[in-house]
């Protein structure tokens, strides 16, 4: 039996710091979460988390699907506006509200109108400017908001928001829809200064749900907190590359939905000095943003509807890190390969197979990586670069495949079902081409999740 | 209740001519196909089909994956060599070889080296020049074919070859691995030429599976003979756009296999006059050949593993037609829609956040539907346009939304839900935004799919 002992490990996870899954709210936050009503199920689904120490600095990552809800156009036109720049990716905030039980998406004109009174009542029960308030919404899309109940809820809920672990753990269970388990990741990470006196920020986000994992049920919310200060713009260049990284690598089945988004708030509370594009502390600050925003991602692919494994695609000797990055999203995307994964099926051809067929992100997400504007335009789409003659993969600590040595690997094939019956299923590919790397997640195919989604409901 | 019938039909379909599902050998062809023993079922595995007149022009589409199996990369070389155009795409040849129960993927050098010993095999058997031979292959991948069981049906076989409609049909048979029924389909044509005397042309399809749809197995292959005198880069030009607007837009899992490989030979035997680029006869011969395309890919999407439903998107108002396969073609890949449609749910949202995440083809697949190289490159990628204030969506004959009045529409669901339990599921979306028009084709998900690709078999 060969062992992957000899296949690199990508070091882009190794560089981050270390996550928690407990919650840690960092100075100037406070928040809470309650059962307003929304949902028939009676289950928490109201949160909202405020500022309290004035408005945050705050970046954002919105679906790029066309029919983007109305929490998500009115989250970006406030952005927008608070900022000065178009682009609705940064500006500032004080209140972030989510609604769970109706996406309020594909609701046209009155959809709008809704989301704009929810902002009002935001506004009122905080006292907050209304540009300052921040929206998610999950659910069923093209039902209303229960604004009626939204106002109760908020009227009983904002008294009662605190400054605790508990109170935004609190939050994290009422931004959940139809997710098996509250997610909750966070850090502390010294952040050197000018002056080389270090300053220690928290960063804790809490997230629901992925992909469009429920009959009618939509979207992957995150909401990322920090006491660290930096600029709103600074901030943003700090999350697209790591949500690149991390939540654009995350599939569970290859549907984007109509509200996915991610707020990434950084209150300055801690004390520390500003972090200056460029500079170590934004090196620091990113990678522990970073590292939430990974582990997240990773307990979203987990909790994928009747997932029994979580996939992790890990991809090294790439010719850049781009291409490792598509060829582990195209592995962890197809259908077979994630069925083989829930049958315990060491099925070297599907993996090959889907790593053939990988092709590069679209120019946004290319861009927001890192890559110059003109190469991701060019590069967006194209194949990624394999060589059957180099390439080796292994399954769960498995050698089957060696092009370097003609090919097929003889293994021990009960060994490696056996390895692949586990909570973490690792596909490592060595591309044997340069010294890109990357990684992507996701989660088996099972009968449930047909099952699931194909009931008819009313 | 409102029904669908307000919302316009494309016409891509209506313009061509109709197809039969039987064999109809044209003229200079003959086939053959019987069981060699390389499936351990004993079902036939080897089919043969040779020109009887000299040469056949041949037009080819191969797999764009980068781990293509050694039939592929053979056929490719050979037409590359019969044609003196390096792209492979166009050539000559007199014999077709299609072995059913290893994909001879991912094999390595010992790979090639056994598919060109089939090739010496083939060429001494027919008595066609080795560089006249095309290959395809379908099975498990990562196994050898079995030389000696191939030379030995090789020679049972050849001597039996005939020209006639059973012997292809057995063909078809042949060509099969797991497909649940054999698929043929035929038209005949009358070519117009210059002096107003139309020649009657037969164009006649048999093809295999769709997708990688059996664990292990691989491969879409489809030969389609014709009579019709044409030279190999005209035909080329004829297959082209039709395979873009057919088998491009295809979907059961969304994996490309190692294999697929669609080959067009003509034979020019019906004794019309050869079809000039651009054409009137051209036109009509590219019509039928996308008849036959159009139908065959029909026929191996409601044949897809697990299916109970073929699910035809039909979009018709995007602003050209590029952008209108891409939003069919994003629709029946949605896992979700999938689900839904095997659930008999007429589930409008899925529908919307599938067509709000469509995203246009890679360039290569644009500019074989004809965009010019520039555009293509482009365009490759990007989002298709949506305005969800003009879209309109039908399922099964039911309007369901309309962005023009506002969004969700009242609708009858146990109707529509009755209309949707049929062997054809048509999703009509109207853009509202321009001329152009495209369809889609795919199969439900269900819990067999599942079951089958998780099985774990050795």
């Amino acid at each position: 039996m060969t062992t992957l002992s000899d296949l690199p490990v990508p070091t882009s996870s190794a560089d981050l710091p270390p996550v928690e899954r407990r919650p840690a709210i960092p100075a100037g936050f406070k928040a809470g979460g309650l059962a307003a009503g929304i949902k028939a199920s009676g289950r928490p689904d109201l949160a909202v988390v405020c500022t309290t120490t004035g408005p945050a600095a705050v970046a954002a990552v919105f679906t790029p699907n066309t029919f983007a809800a109305a929490p998500v156009r009115l989250s970006k036109a406030h952005l927008a506006a608070t900022s000065g720049d178009a682009r609705g990716g940064f500006g500032w905030a004080g209140a972030v509200i989510s609604t769970s039980g109706s996406a309020n998406a594909a609701t046209g004109p009155a959809g709008d109108s809704d989301q704009a009174e929810i902002a009002a009542m935001l506004a009122r029960a905080t006292g907050v400017e209304v540009e300052l308030t921040l929206h998610l919404s999950t659910g069923v899309i093209g039902t209303r908001l229960p604004l009626g109940k939204v106002a109760a809820g908020l009227a009983a809920l904002v008294p009662t928001l605190e400054a605790t672990d508990d109170a935004l753990l609190a939050a994290a269970v009422a931004l959940r829809t139809t997710d098996s388990k509250t997610k909750v990741a966070s850090t502390t990470v010294a952040l050197p200064d000018d002056d080389g006196r270090p300053a220690t920020v928290t960063v804790c986000g809490i997230a629901k749900g992925v992909g469009m994992i429920h009959p009618r049920m939509a979207t992957m919310l995150a909401v990322v907190l920090t006491d660290a200060s930096v600029a709103p713009e600074v901030l943003w260049g700090l999350l697209r590359p790591a949500a690149a990284r991390t939540w654009n690598q995350l599939s569970v089945d290859g549907d984007t939905s109509t509200n996915d988004t991610v707020f990434v708030l950084a209150s300055g509370a801690a004390g520390a000095e500003p972090v200056g594009a460029g500079s170590a502390a934004a090196v620091a600050l990113g990678a522990a943003l970073e590292a939430v925003a990974r582990d997240l991602a990773r307990q979203q692919a987990a909790d994928g509807e009747g997932a029994t494994t979580l996939i992790t695609a890990s991809v090294t000797g790439a010719r850049d890190d781009a291409e490792a990055r598509a060829v582990a999203r195209s592995v962890t995307s197809s259908s077979l390969v994630k069925a083989a994964a829930h049958g315990r099926d060491p099925n070297w051809g599907r993996i090959a197979g889907a790593a053939g067929n990988a092709r590069l992100a679209d120019a946004a997400v290319l861009e927001a990586s890192g890559l110059p504007a003109d190469e991701a335009s060019v590069r967006a789409g194209t194949p990624a670069v394999l060589d059957p003659g180099t390439l080796r993969i292994a399954i769960a600590g498995h050698l089957v495949f060696d092009g370097t040595q003609g090919g097929p690997v003889a293994f021990d094939r009960e060994a490696a079902r056996a390895a692949m019956d586990a909570p973490e299923l690792v596909l490592a590919l060595d591309l044997g081409l340069g010294t890109g790397q990357g990684e992507a997640f996701g989660c088996d195919l099972t009968e449930s999740y047909v099952i699931e989604n194909s009931e008819y409901t009313t």
